[in-house]
């Protein structure tokens, strides 16, 4: 009997936020949808990246005939580096994703044995029983799909990230017509995007930060700063419109921002006027009124170029009294006190920061959509069973309950990561579960952009790579550094004299190096050590020690 | 020359939230506003509290005539334990704010010695040069008190942390007529609670928030679980109105909202009907309908009542599908991680959750003014100095923007923590700095509501107290702990082997009692077993090391 069903599986996403991985499965035949990491949270040391655990993909290894991705966004390809080095299957994705993907796998040398394949948006492929339509969604990503998955029990349509922006930067509208289309033909399950179920109305277009931004450039006397997501492609375009009819040349700094831009160039989604952007090495001799230096690190994340800026150690970007630093970004939740950090050191730079402080204007909407946007997609597609996808189990509930009130769904189910559902013409059943552990992966390098190489922490041998804690004593007011650091060790083999007091040397140089700013903020100090530190002791020793600062305020 | 001029002198709270401090000297005497704690940040381990840096005061210990408290909030009294321990002045309050702080030097066996003076707003006290007259204001709790301080060299108008509240739930008004009167005689300074500086318009009623719980009252059919902020009696009382209304028992869970509802009766700020309130033992033998439970730990502390009751490991708190909790509450900035996690464990349990989301209604309101209650209060009081307090750097940036766009301030002041002013009849200058460090208490046991014993930190000798690191691996998705728990113990002379192996079965065993989904919860695992270690190795050694556990996902 099982064998007239089709397997719907969760790997990651149902129940946190980020890592979404969905599997469909139809007898011999499985396809994955999207492939993401998600970050993990702080209590967890050590670990810089947290991805689904696929071994239910490699135990059927011979079955998979490929990943779908519905958008670049790291939540849903960042986990592909992992997955294909464990088990290499044919990509599918659209130009723009693929473009985010091919820089990903470059960098862990495995692009040249992947298996990339460009999906258009309502071009069918087909891959064993299943036959996949993407279609065009808007999102605060370009080139976003949705997937009508045709199976022999029925569509499967999973939404991916969306929202319906119906006047989209980039003219590429929405596709009501293909969801409408199915809703009439008949529509199995309806898996739906829940990040902003707790907010009601419409989520306002991508446009909508226009006004307020022109608004921004026009008052700013001296250097406009801009910061935003780097994969915000829209509002990357929107900022170089703007100093351009402001008369402010571009430059662009910090490696995720770099990185985008340059696919979005290479692409066609920004095409700036010849002369615009500039060397970050000619901000010097760029006049401060004709200048918009983007800059990545909304977040404050301590490594981050605006993060280094704010604390004046930055070789190009030099924010001084009297510019303005535009954060067009949301404050994620977790992020707040980083965040405000870096806003605190801004402002002693008596930097004018704008930020989302629900003040200061429509400068950053959201990519996903609110409660009517939701409700507008169930009632066009008016599936038989309707099941959210990504958000903590909170989410999910709220968007069973939003789903329930709207009488056009036959049964809401609430799956959450591991749990099998089977479903028929007319039936979905929970049969069991699979096995979803969290893997917890040390990205090796430097914790800002890249994962370097992974490896998995495997924590039962503790005492094969053990821990290293480089312990300091610093003054908060005045950011002075009491004593030598100390280093203790534990479980490394290879701990001998001569590499600890080089160790404490390293520390100790990543502190001299620092400005009293950075050492007063343990957020910037602790990722700094952490990082030089765990430089130096993987080109030293075979070890991935987990690294983990101890600051003492004295 | 300097013998004529008035010296302002904040200690705390000038460019952080929390601990609030502020010195007055006029030459040989001293009166301090306030005596604050604050919260650490998370990076500062094995730390509880942060206090003020006295050094000032104790080098100048003859000089100091009091201690003037605005109200009773832990940012305004928590250092007083500390500060009294090395310095056993007088110490002026309202009764309601005095009952906190007697109860608070209870615990540390202060108060036989202290000297606690019940200030009455409307009544003079002469303190040296100093005259003092506290003004009622409305804020989130009751019996606070704005102070005016007459010097040699004019008035000094310190708000405390206030909001303009017409309506007062305890209809005790906000003594507009006094700041008017003050205004029109006219006051040399003005210092200013900054906290709320970023919201626009006016901070609703305290009243306003009636309605809507009204209605989640009328519409819960079970159980009602309501948390608020302990202190909150305004709020504690209307729930108990409503609960008398719709017929409910009340039922008080958790230390401080027990402690602060005992002292509110017993001051007369809450008087339940005879038979409303019954014991939590009576919970299991009253109807669900019939019941409110109220319980502390709206901003999900790990240790708290309702934390615990999330994870159903609460003796007397069982929450049950069907139930609501209610957080009439903010969410605090850096708290929303552990906020949220209780929630989805709540949610899990199937009970409803109503918590300020945006879309609830209006279930909490501020306790601090907004920008037009900021600018209603310069206006009346026209000072010829505005001094911000209250706030990060950028409040007290912005609430210095505010002022000046008013035009009835002759000259603004960026005043930080440490900074000396100098201020006459005329003139207001920063003429130095007082050296101040932040003091680290470690509080001894359970870091739940009480600091039973204070311990500084003092880190230079790391050696002497050591550190403790128990190191534990968790699988995430089971809850399952991996290994025996290990332990390392770092320059601890007593570190015995019979010490750490017993160690280990503390860990083994605060392990032992947890639920899996306490263990899953790695910010309630963690302050688990740190605080049951921390009472061991202080019973079992005279020493009090940094404890500091290690989660490994596995």
């Amino acid at each position: 009997m099982a064998q007239d069903k089709l397997k719907l599986i969760p790997l990651g996403g149902l129940g946190e936020f980020g890592m979404n991985c969905m599997v469909l499965r139809w007898q011999d035949d499985i396809i994955v949808i999207d492939a993401g990491l998600m970050f993990p949270e702080e209590e967890l040391l050590g670990v810089d990246i947290v991805v689904p655990d696929i071994s239910y993909l490699t135990e059927n290894r011979d079955k998979v005939r490929g990943i779908l991705l519905t958008h670049g966004h790291e939540d849903h390809i960042g986990g592909l580096p992992w997955i294909l080095s464990e088990l290499n299957v044919p990509v599918y994705g659209t130009e723009f994703t693929l473009a985010y993907v091919e820089g990903k796998l470059e960098e862990h040398e495995l692009l040249d044995d992947a298996d990339l394949i460009e999906m258009v948006p309502g071009e069918r492929i087909i891959l064993g029983p299943f036959s996949v339509v993407p279609i065009r969604v808007t999102h605060s990503l370009v080139d976003c799909v949705a997937l009508a998955i045709h199976t022999p029990v029925g569509v499967v349509l999973h939404t991916g990230d969306f929202k319906v922006d119906l006047s989209p930067p980039d003219n590429k509208p929405f596709d009501l017509h293909a969801f409408a289309e199915l809703g009439k033909q008949g529509v199995l399950a309806l898996l739906q995007d829940s990040t902003n179920v707790d907010r009601r109305g419409y989520t306002p277009s991508e446009k909508a930060v226009r006004p307020r931004l022109d608004e921004i450039f026009a008052q700013t006397k001296q250097k406009l700063f801009f910061s935003c997501f780097s994969s915000s492609i829209h509002r990357i375009r929107l900022a170089m419109e703007l100093a351009h009819e402001h008369g402010r040349k571009v430059a662009v700094i910090g490696r995720s921002l770099d990185n985008s831009t340059e696919i979005a160039q290479d692409l066609g989604y920004l095409d700036p006027p010849p002369g615009l952007v500039i060397n970050p090495g000619q901000i010097k001799d760029t006049p401060a009124h004709k200048l918009l230096v983007m800059i990545s690190g909304t977040q404050g994340e301590p490594m981050s170029a605006l993060s280094r800026a704010a604390v004046n150690n930055h070789k190009h970007a030099h924010i001084e009294a009297g510019d303005t630093v535009l954060l067009s970004s949301r404050v994620i939740p977790g992020n707040e006190k980083s965040i405000y950090r870096m806003i605190d050191h801004l402002e002693r730079r008596d930097a004018e920061v704008i930020y989302d402080d629900g003040a200061s204007g429509l400068i950053h909407v959201s990519g996903h959509g609110s409660q009517e946007e939701l409700r507008l997609m169930i009632n066009l597609v008016r599936p038989k069973f309707f099941i959210p996808v990504h958000g903590d189990y909170r989410h999910l509930k709220r968007h069973i309950e939003l789903a329930v009130g709207m009488g056009v769904v036959e049964k809401t189910i609430l799956l959450e990561d591991g749990d099998i559902l089977e479903m028929g013409r007319d039936s979905a059943v929970k049969t069991g579960k699979v096995p979803v552990e969290r893997v917890c992966i040390d990205s090796g390098g430097a914790s800002t952009d890249v994962v370097e190489d992974l490896v998995i922490k495997d924590r039962r041998h503790l005492s094969e790579d053990g821990i290293i804690l480089p312990i300091i004593a610093i003054d908060k007011r005045t950011g002075r550094v009491e004593n030598a650091p100390e280093i203790v060790v534990r479980g490394m083999a290879i701990a001998e004299d001569g590499l600890i007091s080089e160790a404490k040397q390293v520390v100790q140089k990543t502190l001299d190096v620092s400005s009293a700013e950075e050492k007063a903020d343990y957020g910037v100090i602790k990722e700094k050590i952490r990082s030089d530190l765990k430089r130096y002791i993987q080109k030293n020793t075979s070890r991935r020690p987990l690294i983990m600062p101890v600051i003492l305020e004295i």
